[in-house]
């Protein structure tokens, strides 16, 4: 790190205060919000986009390795697709495991970067946004960050062109960096992946381009109202925005909430391991897809695409596409007046460290239709039944286009009563404040529940009708 | 979580003046400090304690595994010696490892719980210590929290008595929580251990035992002062105790000390993976040790223990002796009047998350007596040579006697001026505080570390003879 002589603050209360500047500035120095969905459009056409599922004897440079049957690159670069073995005991060491089983996962051990530029305009901070076309993404192109690179990407591994505006981030002014943390991505789908959120800011002129636009807090926030339009590694980011707490109060202080988390965390005993893709039970390969005997969970399929903004301008490569819609959703609740969220501590194989902080409900409904209530997940009816007057915020988003294919979720917000709702045990309430400080630092809040508090702070910028609750930020 | 309903504080700021009350309190409302020596000397008398080495063919339910060769207990519960395969790569991905080695290591799953029980008298919040053996210590008994106990100890696994005043820490009243964190232990020596450090407040009337005595946090840092005292586990406990930060500024705001620490974690590419103990590379297997082939580092042995006052009154056990006297160092500096402390990203085999912050200087100087200056570790030589009117803090303290033997190390702290040291890459400077505010986490700061962050609290309650520096809190 560079070397200064006098100390200064150790937190920067004036960030804070420029944040929420622009959060609250719906209306930015560029382009208005309401014409972003016509830029997308306009850079969809303006590219000559193709995306098609093959078989996967189609796949160039992609191939089920001798032995172990893992698809792997001929460059042993970007991502595998391996097997995961995961065993949970309810007591350690205990003789029968809870829970056994064994699926396909994507292993991707080297860390990305998912960066976001930020400016001032007319006093007020902006962020640039790409429109960038993923083959996973359901209407391909989505708002994503100012650069998403995996290390191949930005040491060119991959052949194409550098990737633009990356020094930001390889090597930060650390003067000018307001996010900076390792998260973790879906552990039901990765191994122990993680990527690197970032937001630098820039003094600095930065070229226009066709794909960039700057944008401010309150206009992205607009913007996440909107159904597959701002994409996932976006939003983790964005859910990590140093906001200040104006009245820091709750529940439960941050000390019982590190308790009982750690309790959580030490109390599951769940281990996961790699296996050869070829050797997964209970998951059958075809000529074109790798699916669980049931139908159920993901496929594994492949697609091939053509792209003429991307770095490189045809690829084909492997997918995740999940089965149905799912439903990832907090309970909201206000103690006090002061608005907390229902997190649950959940145990997911791909996670580095047993459990991290998760939405009320993550599932994929479809799954329990026929299932009896008593063996549905907890708090899922009070999420499905719940009236249109108490859907704080709902929109569906899509999750990492460049890994899955069409992983559509609904994101909800519900407000809940205080007789409706017992917290069980794995569950407590936290404020969206106390979430966000726990954002600083990796392995506690998982991707998902990353998505909803980012959706949390986009609720100030557009209430939903129905109620005028309070901002939940 | 119990359920409250009305919001509190999410800092609790009353809590931190009672800590620092404690810290400021040197004479306790019990024994007095001058006279624990003479107690420890007393239970030592008290009880009949052996301990003897054996070769490995007199353990008792501890065997070599059919197949692997790993060292395991017929239980299948406390821990094993394995092998352990660490690669790291310059660029990830890379050709040429820039390190590979295979070596034994201890694992052991299960996280257990190093507990304190807190409680005021006259006013005062006083700590329960215990005077308890381990056969590793190099003198047997040594000032411990009021618990440690693995899972299995606590649930009776090993078939001796209960553990005592576990139920404090097993099930916490969260509303008198003070500490509660999963810390990682020995990197080099552990794979992926972890155990949960507590600390919790009784209004209760606690029995009196002659293995226990309550002493204010004043008098427990003056007995850090002493060698072989304090145990590591109550060392860690003692790091993570929330003190407030009276001037919270330092040379690098809190974001940009965690923009660095992520840049070190994502930069490194280290992996490690279990191997079969009768597989590591380059270490030998005699009758009554494992040793490595140039008898450096480290060796498995294998005690038998006699001890009339712990749970089981007999029992043989494998330890990890290392070679030679440990040197574990901080350089501390003052930057406008405000103490720092140059702490190291160290990368390590059995860390579960790449790298924590450590040290300045960590290591065995014995291993490099005979290699030139270039090639020994950064700063070692300013810790060597540093005169005594510059050692802020030093004693000799002892690793986890219940796994190690005789693993000592020279803890220091050195002051040094604003031209002697250049931070290197990997190495930055924090302030105390700044370290502190990350032990209510895990995965940040290594456990060598942390003992070191127990003494620089220590050097309040008595500064060191040669200067009258600033005290380092």
């Amino acid at each position: 790190m560079s070397s200064p002589t006098a100390v200064r603050p150790r937190e920067d209360h004036a960030q804070a205060d420029r944040l929420a500047l622009s959060a609250a500035t719906v209306r930015g120095a560029h382009i208005r919000t309401e014409d972003v969905q016509a830029w997308l459009a306009e850079r969809r056409l303006a590219n000559d986009f193709d995306v098609a599922r093959i078989p996967f004897e189609e796949l160039k440079e992609w191939s089920f390795e001798g032995g172990t049957g893992n698809l792997v690159h001929s460059s042993g670069q970007f991502f595998t697709v391996e097997g995961m073995h995961v065993v949970e005991h309810d007591i350690p060491l205990g003789p029968h495991p809870r829970r056994d089983w064994q699926q396909p996962v994507i292993r991707q051990p080297e860390v990305g970067i998912l960066g976001i530029l930020g400016k001032e305009f007319d006093g007020v901070l902006h962020f640039l946004m790409q429109a960038k076309m993923e083959p996973g993404n359901p209407n391909l192109l989505q708002l994503s960050p100012t650069v998403q690179a995996t290390r191949s990407n930005y040491t060119k591994a991959h052949g194409g062109t550098a990737v633009k505006l990356i020094d930001y981030f390889v090597r930060p002014d650390r003067d000018r960096v307001i996010v900076d943390v390792l998260q973790s991505e879906q552990g039901s789908w990765f191994f122990r992946k993680s990527n690197r959120n970032m937001i630098v800011e820039t003094f600095d002129d930065v070229p226009a381009s066709d794909d960039l636009r700057w944008l401010t807090l309150g206009q992205i926030a607009e913007l996440l109202h909107e159904d597959n339009l701002v994409n996932m590694n976006a939003r983790t980011v964005l859910s990590c925005i140093p906001y200040g707490d104006t009245a820091p109060s709750a529940l439960h202080s941050d000390t019982q909430l590190l308790s009982w988390f750690t309790g959580e965390r030490s109390g599951r005993d769940i281990r996961s391991h790699r296996i050869p893709l070829a050797s997964v039970r209970g998951w059958k390969q075809g000529p074109a897809t790798i699916e669980h005997e049931d139908g159920r969970y993901f496929k594994v399929v492949a697609v091939s695409v053509r792209g003429s903004n991307r770095e490189v301008v045809r690829w084909t490569q492997p997918l995740i596409e999940p089965i149905g819609l799912g439903l990832t959703a907090f309970l909201v609740r206000e103690f006090d007046g002061v608005p907390h969220v229902l997190v649950q501590a959940r145990a997911e194989g791909g996670l580095l460290d047993t459990v991290e902080l998760a939405p009320t409900v993550q599932c994929t409904p479809g799954n329990y239709a026929h299932v009896q209530a008593a063996d549905r997940p907890p708090f899922l009816d009070a999420v499905l039944s719940a009236p249109p007057s108490r859907i704080r915020y709902q929109a569906v988003h899509s999750e990492e286009g460049g890994r899955f294919l069409n992983a559509m979720s609904r994101y909800v917000a519900v407000d809940v009563d205080v007789d409706d709702i017992q917290a069980l045990p794995g569950y407590t309430w936290a404020t969206p404040a106390q979430l966000r400080a726990l954002t600083r630092h990796g392995h506690y809040i998982n991707v998902e529940a990353r998505t909803l508090l980012a959706c949390l702070n986009a609720i100030a910028a557009r209430p939903s009708p129905g109620h005028q609750k309070g901002v939940v930020r």
